[in-house]
């Protein structure tokens, strides 16, 4: 019997992306707090991650959660982060371990580490570059954002270290089609394409692990970010490569 | 002149603390949004730090502050510590940076890596073991309360990168004027005798740092915390070690 999990954001890019793809996969139930388009193939409950009763009630039976919902803007105001994102993420995280939810999959950001790039570009060749990121790195977030992304991940480390649920943060880079332009180095660099995108999201699913931090990006020539981890918990295998790709 | 330093949550342990061993060397603005004994031997703005008017005008004028209002509660409700310790601090932030303030000196917590110690008791000399922690370690925070400290380090971290304020994070062990019994290992690790902390503090006001961890402990013989990165960044030079104080 296929596995059920619970996706939230379900209407956004990334989620789109992982239906796309794992459709077949897995018994999907799908939340979002905006109206699905007509033509949206599946039954989705439309209910705020806010919502701690509509959460309790999703979360019932569910094998894994993939949780992407949040204010998704890099611009966001700290006033949105803190109730969408922050507040969003502990809701979904105590009801998972309430109702004995298996796995949690968090949809962090490269962002959780944009600061990283500040005063120089990354020099990926310089012996004192703290790039490529390998997750164990302690957050820079670039902006509000992405701190809340970075207190997101803190979140899974507390349930996971008390409740024993299993967690892994997803930092996610850049999700498109296309790679981005040649010229664009940060979006070569973080360039996910969709394919490697739902191959990502199924080993989440898949792999055994307790807690992780990897990074969602394809295997692009010259990263910001490393994919050792990935690979070695997870089993991804990228098939990618912005360097290949150029739009 | 003396530099102008607020100091939020002043009538706690630390704050009285800080205030008995360096009342002299500073001009002190105090807030708590406790009323004070009657014999309070200073002026207090009787204010919580959500207020965010009160904290506006609280700021202005100021070189530095010292942050340690929260609720102190290991067992702190998420409720709790979300408001109280993660909203408070990013609103003293964002006023601090708006006001020009100089310096943030945060006071975050053992607690913020206390499941580092989940499974096992730690051994010191295991050449596996974590242990001692320096500061460069992923948070794993025991409990919601030190949740709340390791995300006040993540804004500590994101406002000094966007906006220049040094920021320090302490760690700050137990506080005591006596050191714990001596088969308390944990105690004995993480002591604070009173007149180091108000050594520590005064070190982290007067040292010159971007963006610090830091433990505070006194020098205690066997000890789960590295104080490299204090006496190196800030000069601290702890006098006291609990196992020569055995209560």
């Amino acid at each position: 019997m296929n596995e059920v999990v619970l996706l939230t954001g379900a209407l956004g890019n990334v989620g789109r992306t992982i239906l796309s793809h794992l459709s077949d996969s897995y018994t999907w139930r799908l939340i979002d707090n905006r109206p699905p388009d007509s033509d949206f193939p599946y039954d989705i409950i439309a209910a705020d991650i806010l919502d701690t009763s509509a959460v309790t009630e999703a979360v019932e039976g569910v094998n894994a959660i993939i949780h992407l919902a949040g204010d998704p803007q890099t611009s966001a105001s700290w006033k949105s982060v803190l109730r969408n994102n922050i507040e969003g993420t502990q809701i979904l995280l105590e009801a998972a371990v309430n109702s004995g939810v298996e796995r949690f999959i968090f949809a962090s950001s490269n962002h959780v580490v944009g600061h990283y790039e500040t005063n120089d570009k990354p020099t990926l060749s310089d012996p004192n570059s703290p790039f490529p990121l390998d997750g164990t790195e302690l957050p820079r977030p670039g902006n509000l954002y992405g701190a809340s992304k970075a207190i997101g991940e803190i979140l899974g480390r507390y349930y996971h270290d008390e409740y024993g649920i299993s967690v892994i943060c997803v930092r996610i880079g850049n999700l498109n089609e296309d790679a981005p332009p040649v010229d664009y180095a940060r979006g070569q660099s973080m360039w996910l394409s969709k394919r490697d995108c739902g191959h990502l999201f199924d080993r989440c699913l898949q792999a055994v692990y307790g807690y992780e931090i990897i990074y969602g990006v394809s295997d692009n020539d010259s990263s910001y970010y490393s994919l050792d981890r990935a690979r070695t918990i997870l089993g991804y295998v990228p098939r990618d490569n912005s360097a290949e790709h150029i739009s």
